[in-house]
């Protein structure tokens, strides 16, 4: 991924929090002459460690059964940016419309695990997660389902773990910009809905004045 | 990437609705032994043909001057789905969470265009797109720019051509499940703000009541 210096995200809070925010991975890997992407979630369970599972009827553990290369990338809300949005135009008129959004690039490696153990884990671990987020006191708990659907359900999925080798990751939020423009394309993107992009520039402060 | 049937999506006004509101490409290629994927902006000009711009410092111009096979994702709204939003979870038990998004993936080829008319086409395109989209009347053009400003912009960019090979696209939506259950996740897809979620689940009505 292209980054200039200015895009470049370093925070490990930041990092942490759009992978826990959007864990819908877009996860690409490379067949022959061609790509395949597949959209799934996924946990940090242990530090540069993923979880997740795939349908067993998804033919990815039988292309790679001794796991393959992938690239999992984590996308946050993403927004067009007109000139119209910077003060500073009237001054100068020296912008051109861009486009803002927070990346995680995560290049690493998959191994599928077929024990009933360890998909039994990860659907558990995924579903903790999950649901103390969205239902909270009124979790939802895989014992909550009859056992024999839950063993059909179990067996028809396939874990995976996934170790990032290298994790980059982009914020493009107008930090770049003079203040006065920052704050009303912040705002611009609170009027449009885009609450977490709004949240996401008040954290990445303009770091200068130019 | 795995599609069950009842989620492939074929309806080519959905397809085309997608790359419209969604346009931010991730734009895939692989390089060696590694991935190289940015996120850019991408406008339909003809039957199966896209353009957009990268900027002069990043490599993949260099790296592919004749061009380079890619695939370009276009990601709409996506939510975790809790078992507790269907209604016949009280009866049956029979659910376990999921995720709902709907993706077009465009499998092509890329080819780069230095020439100063096919930059200012491309920045053209985009801008006139987007700005009717945002700006309405009030629309910004590129000839509200200082010539020597926008000369040195068009400096900074490499126009391309990004040809479609393949489409495919998959809305998982929810339209598996029984009407009753359908239509709370909608409610909660609402609730949450996920207004493009729940608009699509509206077009994509329930296939079969089971």
């Amino acid at each position: 991924m292209y980054i200039p210096p200015h895009f470049l995200e370093v925070d490990e809070a930041v990092i942490s929090g759009l992978v826990e925010h959007f864990p819908l991975a877009t996860l690409v890997c490379h067949l022959g002459d061609n790509f395949v992407a597949n959209h799934i979630p996924m946990l940090r369970t242990l530090e540069n460690t993923y979880v997740g599972h795939i349908a067993k009827e998804n033919d990815l553990h039988q292309l790679f059964p001794r796991g393959m290369a992938a690239l999992a990338i984590f996308s946050a809300e993403n927004a067009y940016v007109s000139p119209n949005w910077y003060p500073s135009k009237k001054d100068n008129h020296r912008h051109v419309p861009t486009w803002n959004y927070q990346v995680v690039h995560m290049h690493g490696r998959i191994t599928f695990d077929h024990s009933r153990k360890t998909k039994l884990a990860v659907v558990g671990q995924l579903t903790k997660v999950f649901e103390q987020q969205y239902s909270g006191d009124e979790a939802w708990q895989l014992s909550d389902a009859p056992r024999d659907y839950m063993e059909a359900m179990l067996d028809n999925i396939v874990a995976f773990t996934f170790k990032a080798q290298t994790i980059v990751a982009k914020s493009k939020l107008s930090q770049n910009r003079e203040s006065k423009d920052f704050e009303s394309v912040k705002a611009s993107m609170e009027e449009n809905g885009m609450v977490h992009l709004a949240n996401a520039m008040e954290v990445t402060k303009p770091k200068k004045d130019s």
